[in-house]
């Protein structure tokens, strides 16, 4: 190993330290932070994120990592010219953004989040609005400096998975909007098929027990995790040791958690299924971008904990916390229960049929703001209306609406298509996974679900930043994202269900 | 003002808030950390560690203080101008120590911790002592640096309050040793006063809503601060609106989370009540030192929170969340119970009386230490031997004997004897509230404690750093520390319970 190569790899590491320490301060921002606490929290993350960018544009920094590229790849095995080369794409993205713009940017992040958080507990979207229209600016001013000839939304799509534009993303989601609405239709005709959940309190403290004990069933390592409290579910925590996983309980729903801690375990076993060798913390190692990110998140929500095989194993383990309330219920019950097509105001409760339209409203609102169709102030009844014609409803209150999701008071823009491209890329995967391991779904309803885990692993994981979003999931599924596999896998499985 | 003096504050306060971001890691380490996250966490803290010495001694910094300094106090504010001396001083100690000792130090504290943690689960020193060993080494080599021609150990001490040394200590501590010793032999001559705690289980959900409505009541301020759990009580958080206290619970002994959170929260309104306006985040607004810390800890866990008026107030409360476990209980019962005297194996959970003899057995195995008279390897036998002589046991364990606190496990030394400091500091300090304020007791027993909070907040909180603590001590109380006055106010105390 050269000196050079060792020099930059340990700086690498001690940015990515750094980095970690950010990816903290916003798990605990959104779980632990008193109320009164957030312009301490803002300062302190605003200093940091000004010293993490101007150590990671130094010119001592710049000069490593063009003398060792400038030399070629001889003499390093791919990971390490890997790491050669996303320092210096990393480096170059960098030294584009002006540190005025860092400190703006890192200055208005945490009073967007509060400001949010007000607008949603009060339930009023103008609060929240004018930090809003300072995101967008700053977003659409960061997208400036780092691409001037693209499109700023299309730069915002890149931040979260690069590769993937506007233009896909359009053709991809007019397709999958006809494919899903001719299978709504079919379905509508039908009507209901599950018995309601019962009408009754479903006790908290018992619920934490039941999604820790379903989490580390599928995978997730306490030992380098946690799980706590949120407005919003996230996975956060800022290393692959130290993977911390947010839900939100309600007393009257008990999906609400068990559902949403689900989609998080995914999120959480990559992280923790990154590698731990002499490459942990350095580029390669992290993970690769969020469609990929949501494919783990999603395959384990609706491929596996929406499947008959995970009701035959969680439904007796529901019985066990809650006997009382499922006392004539059976596992094909709840299957149908969790399986239920209908209208759903907010995205993280959604069906997975009706879910991608969630995802469509926000897209198509995004990007309407950042073509100037739509004002930031005329937010809200876009938004209203815009459900109204995707979704077939207007929501009951700005709550529920257009400040439902954490995305906008985080100031990220581009996220919401990564979870329907990453829930077709997830159910691929699942399909190859099968495959290979066509007995899996009879350990899933034992509860043993450690082979997906060590295929994951395997196949995604531990590649970290080795190929491309678009190359994994091609060279892993045999194919491109494809909207036909999706609403075939769709159709099939709600046939069953629907008897249509 | 002046726009240099301006850029000073500026700069101050942006060190201040990377040094927050550090408290707060420490928290969450003591606190929230997976197990397997403490490397992760030791390269974060030594990464910002590192930084954060590197910009307090920077060129530019240097220049800017001695710029304003060497000009002269003319035009400042005292509130100004000790910002100026304060960080004079600060810089002047800061570059006496290398970076790579600085590097050094926090790389092993996070190892420190891990292995104290490990060890005291284990019950097994011999798991730290190396890193103990490590420590010490450290410790001096620093104490080298800042100061070669003092006793490494006096070096200490003045890390934790300026000004007192162990010749000022040894002279206080061996009138004190004696003075303790004639009381507690008239105490022993009595035998037991008080009922034994009703041996029944005491539901943890409920002691959590008892401490968190008394922290409230003696002035905690939710808004911004939070209670949590940890393996050693402590309050950090890392800053004035972010202050976060913790405690652990034994579900066969009430008062272990009690009395200890009423310690806490005279630490965190310490902390809470130090200046928010344009000074905040500037080193005048800074708590002085831990024997003034200490002294509002003490002041409020025994002062008040051991009185009777505390009992009236209190007990009522204890008997509404657990109401079958004092059914012929009386305050008066409860008053007895938390004052008895007698061998406790922990010192947190000491009597006021033999509280100090725990000080004294650590404040003397560390100058023993640091003088050589004994090896870190027998330290447990050293700790059990002076464990017998001063308080007439040994421990059972070496998790509840050398392995009990976690200071040592924080490469913390020079800390312990602030404690007594501290209570004779609280112990006068409210004396000279009651003169003020004769009829505060009767308020306390009301469950009314805003006066003294306010007294609190305005005479010690709001001061900061514009005294020394012996100015501010003297100021306020109109002496030095007394160990007069503190052995007769024991005196009294105790010859009312005991009744010699």
């Amino acid at each position: 190993m050269n000196k050079k190569y060792q020099e930059l790899s340990d700086e690498l590491k001690r940015l990515s330290h750094l980095g970690s320490i950010l990816g903290h301060l916003g798990w605990d921002m959104q779980s632990k932070l008193p109320k009164g606490a957030f312009t301490a929290r803002q300062n302190q993350m605003t200093a940091l994120t000004c010293i993490l960018h101007e150590q990671s544009t130094s010119e001592d920094l710049g000069k490593l990592i063009y003398d060792l590229y400038e030399k070629g790849s001889d003499g390093y095995n791919d990971l390490e010219w890997k790491n050669i080369s996303l320092a210096k794409r990393s480096f170059e993205d960098s030294i584009k953004i002006p540190s005025e713009l860092i400190k703006r940017r890192a200055e208005i992040s945490g009073l967007g989040f509060q400001k949010w958080l007000e607008a949603k507990q009060s339930n009023n979207y103008q609060i929240f609005a004018p930090l809003l229209q300072q995101y967008i600016d700053i977003s659409r001013e960061c997208s400036h400096h780092l691409n001037p000839e693209k499109h700023p939304y299309d730069v915002c799509l890149d931040g979260f998975e690069r590769g993937y534009t506007s233009k896909d993303i359009d053709a991809i989601f007019s397709q999958l909007k006809l494919g899903l609405s001719k299978i709504y239709n079919k379905i509508q005709a039908k009507g209901s098929i599950a018995k309601p959940l019962p009408k009754q309190k479903f006790e908290i403290s018992k619920q934490v027990q039941l999604i820790e004990e379903v989490a580390v069933a599928l995978g997730f390592d306490k030992n380098i995790g946690r799980i706590d409290t949120s407005e919003h579910p996230f996975t956060g925590g800022g290393h692959n040791t130290d993977v911390r996983m947010t839900t939100r309980y309600d007393e009257n729903d008990l999906n609400s958690a068990l559902l949403s801690i689900i989609h998080e375990t995914g999120h959480a076993i990559y992280e923790q299924g990154r590698r731990t060798d002499q490459y942990q913390d350095t580029p390669v190692s992290m993970a690769l971008g969020m469609v990929v990110h949501e494919s783990q998140s999603l395959l384990l929500e609706r491929r596996v904990g929406q499947s008959r095989a995970f009701a035959e194993y969680c439904f007796p383990l529901i019985q066990k916390y809650f006997p009382e309330q499922f006392t004539s219920w059976t596992p094909e019950d709840y299957y149908l229960l969790v399986n239920q097509v209908g209208p759903s105001e907010l995205r993280i409760e959604a069906d997975e049929l009706t879910y991608p339209l969630h995802i469509i409203l926000r897209y198509e609102l995004e990007k309407d703001l950042f073509n100037h169709r739509i004002e930031v102030k005329d937010l809200n009844e876009a938004w209203n209306e815009r459900s109204l014609l995707l979704l077939g409803f207007k929501p009951e209150s700005e709550a529920s609406g257009v400040l439902q999701d954490a995305h906008w008071g985080d100031g990220c823009f581009g996220y919401f298509p990564v979870y329907t491209l990453g829930a077709m890329a997830g159910s691929q995967m699942y399909e190859t996974f099968l495959t290979s391991n066509p007995d899996a779904e009879t350990n899933f309803a034992k509860g043993d679900f450690s082979n997906l885990k060590s295929w994951m692993n395997k196949n995604i994981h531990a590649k970290g930043q080795l190929q491309s979003a678009k190359s994994l999931i091609s060279s892993v599924t045999g194919t491109a994202i494809n909207v036909d596999n999706y609403l075939t896998y769709l159709d099939q499985k709600y046939k069953k269900i629907y008897n249509y």
